[in-house]
């Protein structure tokens, strides 16, 4: 007799997606249930195969639902050169640009001893395995944070001890940007890592 | 071997919900992977219990799990108001004020000859057929648009027609607003149903 109780129930369950409020999870599910039931069935279908499948490949800790994801399996990219990057997305926004054709290596997360993240939760010793291999050189592709900017030195120093080249995205001004918008920060980096003509 | 296939699957099937992109719903996607698993799970099962056990109540029209809703089956709230709404949001809006206390019903959209919608799928002949049982007085409260402004002339013609008393909620300038950024429209409105004090 709990009239709200399913669409409620659900409507929370919603909430539990990153940028979901309770108004928007309401809209999701009366449009759902309005429009879209078969939507919403596929969607579930989809969900619990994915959260069931989804794990992390063996050789690059990236999501896949293999052993080893199609990246690090493909023969047609360039073993020498091993991209370092936090996340998945950060995956997904590197191959969208069509122009890294080597393998990447995901930590995960960065360097953060207040969370009680240390080098062994991003892999780090694997990562050092994985590059002595056969790998060319090592791209840092870190975020420009505080906690990127750690993770980026402590790797950039274990690589280095090991004698692998090292080295790290350019920091600068970004495209179409105005300099009088800039930060700071992000203008003294593009000076000092200005190249000559 | 498809790397992305079930990430990219779910992000798709994400789609499918209002207000969400490719982009949106590749982060719901490795949000979910990579922190969620159990509220993904969670949602997946509460979608396929609401896509299947939630329809219409067989009184009012809105959407419930039961064949009446607790609305409708409430005995504290008052018979002798009808408030007549667009979809199951608009009950959800009124009920939030918590100022009304009597009964719904839903027509579950607007007349729309072009969309082939006529009083048939508004359930007007049901609600005609209510609205003589033990009903006071029918309050419209559709949607100030065309089709809304269309539907509440017909479905009040219809009532008069049957001796049933219909008002309809007040339009004039919203709480807070200031006259001058209000449309003409509104204005008029406002002026036309102004009250004496």
């Amino acid at each position: 007799m709990n009239r709200q109780s399913l669409i409620a129930q659900l409507a929370e369950a919603f909430c539990c997606l990153p940028g979901v409020g309770p108004k928007t999870a309401q809209r999701m599910v009366l449009y759902l249930l309005d429009r879209d039931r078969e939507g919403g069935v596929h969607l579930a279908n989809k969900l619990v195969e994915a959260m069931e499948k989804v794990r992390h490949c063996k050789r690059c800790r990236n999501l896949t639902e293999s052993e080893i994801c199609e990246i690090c399996a493909s023969t047609s990219r360039d073993p020498a050169q091993l991209c370092v990057v936090e996340s998945p997305a950060d995956v997904f926004a590197i191959e969208q640009t069509g122009h890294y054709r080597g393998h990447y290596f995901v930590t995960m997360g960065n360097l953060s001893p207040i969370d009680g993240i240390g080098p062994e939760d991003l892999g780090v010793d694997q990562l050092l395995a994985r590059a002595g291999e056969d790998v060319g050189e090592v791209i840092l592709a870190l975020a420009s944070t505080v906690e990127g900017e750690a993770t980026t030195h402590f790797i950039s120093e274990a690589l280095k001890q090991k004698g692998i080249r090292v080295s790290r995205i350019a920091q600068g001004v970004p495209l179409g940007g105005e300099l009088e918008y800039i930060d700071g920060g992000t203008l003294s980096h593009a000076f000092n890592g200005r190249r000559e003509l």
